[in-house]
This record gives C-alpha cells, structure tokens and sequence, in this order.
C-alpha cells in the first residue's frame, strides 16, 4: 500500500473534508459516500480504460467468491470453457462444476504450469456460457500478455478473466473481454472489496438460484449498493486511484513493473544458483517464482534475505523454491534490493 | 463510531505496534494480522458470552447475503419457519424460497407490523430446517426483548436470529439460538463484515450448491480465512470490542440503551404531538420510529432537526414520519438534545 495513501487515509480518519464524520460512519446513502463512490469508479474507470458499454461493480468475497459468482450469473447452465494454467484456474474450474458443465479446453498442468497452451489446440465447446482464463497466476508465476481473441478464433463465448493479481498493473484490452474480476487487495485497495467489470449485455443471465447480493444485473441496478457496500475499502481503493494517477496512470505503473521485472528475471536468468522455469513470453511481473539449483541452500537464503529486511520469499507450499511477489506498490528499488543479495548470496557459495 | 476507536485506527494506521507494516499491508496469514484476529473472536467471545459449542465467522455480504446464505447452509430443502414482523424479515423470507420451501408460521402484517405475534398462534412446521426471525426490525421498530424458547414450545429446529441491528447492544440467551448473523455496520465496526455465530453441530448442513466462499463448515474450518477475509475491518471490529469492554461491556451498554430509549419513548408517550405505534412489549431500544399528529408539520420538524444539529432523522420511505437510531456509539447527551428539540418544536406549534 502506497505510504502516501495510508498517510491520507489516517489524516482523514476522524474528520472527512470537513464533514465532521470519519468515512467509516457515512450512511452509504448519504451524498458524503455517494461522491466517494462516484469518484472512485470514475477514476477506476478512467484508469483501466473502461469502455462505456461496461458497468463497474463493487463487490465483496474475493476471487474465490467470484468462483462462484460467475457461473451462477454466467453459465446459463453450461458448458463453459476453461483454460488451466495453475492453481488459481483449477479452483475456479472446480467449483464452476457445481452450477455447469466446465470443460477444460486446454491445460499446461502436464508440462508443469509453465507455459501457455497454444491456442491452435484448443478445444473449445461451441456457444460455450464463457471461457475463463486467470490472467496472472500468482503461485506459477504465469502471465497472460496477450488476451486470446476469440472472435478471431471464431468463438462467439464471452471471456471472463480472474485478473486479481495484475489488476492496474497494465492495460487491458477491453475488445477482448466479457467479464473481469479481481479481489482489490494485490494493487487497488484493503481486502474485502472485489472489483468486477462487465460488459452490460452480460448482465441478466443468471440461474434462478443465483443469491440476489451475488446478481450482477442487481448489484449493477443498485449502484452496487443493493446491500450495504464495503464503504471505507471503496474509500481506500479511491485514494489508491488517485495515486496511480499521480505516478502517470496505467501505463506508467506498466513501464515500472516491465523495469522491475526484467531487472529479477534476468538476475536469475544469468546467474549459475538460481532458476526460473517459465517460458519467457508468460513469465509474469507479478509474481516471480524461483528455486536454488541446489535446494538444500534454501533455509539459509531466507535466513539471510530476513537480516537484509526481505520478507515473504518463501515459495508457495506446493510448488517449493522461493517467490518474490513484486506488485504495483513494490518500488524499483526494493527489487534491486533483492537482485543485490541474491548476488552477494551466490558470491558467499561460490 | 466511537471517536477513540477512530483516533486510535488513525494513530496506528502507518505503523501497526511497531510492526512497520499498516493493517492494510498485513498478509492475512502473517502471525501479525492472526494476532489480530484472534483478539478480535476472543474479545467478541466474551463481550457477546457465546458459549464454547458455538463458532464465530467472519463473512462478507451483510445480512442480504446472510438471507441467502442461511438457507443454502441450514435448510436442507425444506420446509423452514418465518415469523415475520417487518421489512426485514420478509426479505429473508422470499430470499429462502430460492432454496427451499419456507412457510410463514406468524405474520403482525395485518396489525402493520406494531406487535410480535403470540407464540401460541405459530403455525411452526414438524422438523422444519429452521426458524428464522428478526430480532430487531429497524423500519418498523420491533425488537424481541426475550427471544422465543423452541424446545419448551416442543419444536426442535434450531432458532436463526437476524441481529444485525442490536448486536452488542444487550445480552442474548444462547441456550435459545442456532444460529445468528449480523452484518457489523450498526454496533461492531465497519461495513464490509458479517458476523455469524453458529451452533456446532448445524455446521455441515449446506446444500451441493452452495459457495465455498459461503458454506459456513469450509468458513469455519480455514478460520473465517478460506477466501481472503476483510482484514481491515475486522481489525476495526476489534478496536470497538475493546472500546466495549472499556464501557463495562453488554450489560453496562444494555443499561445506557436501556435509558435512552426510555427518553425517548417517555418524550413520545407523553406528548400530544408525537406518537409511536408500536406495543411496549416490543419497542426496539435501538430504532425507534414516531410521527407527528398533524404531518403537514413534518417537512418543518425536519427542517428545525437540521439547524439543531439532528441529522438523519426521516422515517423510512415505506412507514414515513421519522425515526431516530440510537445505536451504541450514541450518548445518551445525543438522545436529550433530540427530545429537547421534539419538546421546543410542540411549544412553538401550540
């Protein structure tokens, strides 16, 4: 989280612009929150490049929640396509079978979540209800930078992307989108506030079971305040827009985060210790996974990447190694910090 | 929201305990923010004597998606019990008939929602999923001063309570409860938190169709952490736990509620002005909803409340008149200079 917005948030805390009321005791029908929320989704919108034939919705409950949320709204039923490139993709399959038939179209999982499929081989269901992809896979360390096209495919099925870990971190190409859904708590604001956005021909599909707060076309009607909305991580998320728009926007971050990353993938990619797996044209900017060819280094990496103030190194449990997860909010030079150990590190193997 | 509270989210909101870290950065699964956490379930544990038999989730939605919530986890189909006494309770009731067959066992509909219907009248069904009811409808005014004993009605669902809008604000019998949700916008903390307590052994109960995100065994066993948990709010949630406790905790704050509604309805009952409908059986403590005899005075009383300071005191669109909420966080100070106006404001109209 960027210090300056935490530092706003805490001057603000007890008394809004003069309001006399901290956010956290606004009605969120009062025109106080209401020019909040206004703000944050026109900025939201202005910074994502958010087609006008698109609604931004505030919801709650996470990319998990959505795993749900989505085929209740979307499938109609099924089949509904899914590509699976790691952890994150396999779990929204997972629950999508509750509503739907999900069909995977394509997998990675054989060659070890490290790559991309091609999509020459994949076999998409025809009027499928959707094809959901998850844009960056945290725990793999995997990235779409190209959305497939699906049109020019010859696929009629909305794409729905799970982009909660690279949300506003890039541009976006909004042609190639159905539906995109991210848990803020990675690069726009606190946890407990899910962003989605959804092209508005998408809105009214939903089973008949599908809970009236989860409704996309209900959440959409009310503002997103069918029931009482996370009102201060809204607040949040709206002042963490403003300061994405202070440092340039969108593409200024992506320049950033292209910088950031190309400085850790190439420490380890000329470096004889350490080794990333990922086929180049997906490695992602998010989240850079990567193991010591020699495992039995690892207790003593992280011991002395904790007394050089590198925290959080340690690999997903099931994958193993080490991962630098290096959002929006992580500055060039808390990469170099970590570039400069890992080669005084190797040095000290040598 | 208790100013304190507020002050200290604001002192600590860049630094949390020397952790370096603000709340908002916090991972959720770092000992600092389970630290937190468990401060939190045991301060509410405690402060709210839930018994040890009883789980404590932190969920997100509110109560709208509680309503949906609670049948796709308790109903199993059906058929499950409605009393419904207001707005609130109705909306639970046509939510659940998404999910199961849900029969109205007492309706105070025909009296306009201004008494509890008397148990002997229910029409509760033979091993019905549940029994759900409001124990406080903030539209209409009606609390529960004593909630209904199922077992010694000879019925053995368990009783499901929306407590939404008086949690914390008095003690609460148990031994009489399933289950009981409330989102914690009105006495706990922030919007954005739903808090459900739940009786062990109706844990794992949820219909195939349920959400992960929303079966409360998945919630329950991944400690309210299965999805990414509002972790700001919970933090905040737990500030207000111990701003509790400091004021002598539930039946300290059920002795000052206690007064200042007795103010209040005293101002009400012994006026030739206003009037308040509802039986003094069931008169909630924290919404308390009158009307003035003559309405064509309503737009001045409004008027008049608002240079006094008195805000947001306009009844519901549905009752009309006005309605003043005095939830925990206000002074009994707050209450004696609405009924100093209400007493001004007849003078000046005699």
């Amino acid at each position: 989280m960027p210090q300056e917005v935490l530092a706003q948030a805490a001057s603000e805390m007890l008394d809004w612009h003069g309001s006399g009321m901290s956010v956290m005791e606004m009605s969120h029908r009062g025109k106080e929150f209401i020019s909040i929320y206004e703000q944050a989704q026109a900025d939201l919108r202005e910074l994502l490049a958010v087609p006008e034939h698109f609604k931004i919705l505030f919801m709650q409950g996470g990319g998990l929640a959505e795993n749900a949320i989505v085929p209740l709204n979307l499938s109609r039923g099924g089949p509904v396509d899914f590509i699976v490139t790691g952890s994150w993709s396999k779990k929204s399959l997972q629950e999508a079978r509750k509503y739907c038939t999900a069909n995977v179209a394509a997998s990675n999982e054989a060659g070890g979540h490290t790559s991309l499929p091609d999509p020459s081989s994949w076999e998409l269901s025809k009027h499928a209800g959707y094809l959901h992809l998850c844009s960056n896979e945290t725990i793999h360390g995997i990235e779409w930078h190209e959305l497939p096209d699906l049109k020019a495919m010859g696929h009629d099925s909305p794409l729905v992307i799970d982009f909660s870990s690279h949300v506003a971190s890039r541009p976006l190409d909004w042609t190639r989108v159905g539906l995109a859904f991210a848990g803020a708590q990675k690069n726009i604001g606190p946890a407990g506030l899910t962003l989605v956005v959804i092209r508005e021909d998408l809105l009214d599909r939903a089973l008949p079971i599908c809970p009236s707060a989860l409704n996309y076309k209900t959440v959409a009607d009310n503002q997103s305040m069918y029931n009482t909305p996370p009102t201060y991580a809204i607040y949040v998320a709206g002042l963490v827009c403003q300061w994405l728009k202070r440092q340039g926007g969108i593409p200024a971050m992506e320049a950033r985060n292209k910088a950031k990353a190309a400085l850790l993938y190439a420490a380890i990619d000329h470096s004889e210790l350490y080794l990333n797996r990922v086929a180049h044209n997906c490695r992602s900017r998010m989240n850079v996974p990567f193991f010591l060819r020699d495992e039995s280094l690892n207790e003593a990496f992280l011991a002395g990447a904790q007394q050089h103030g590198l925290l959080q190194l340690k690999g997903h449990k099931s994958v193993g190694g080490m991962r630098a997860s290096i959002y929006n909010a992580m500055p060039i030079e808390g990469v170099q910090a970590l570039v400069d150990y890992m080669a005084e590190f190797q040095k000290s193997k040598a």
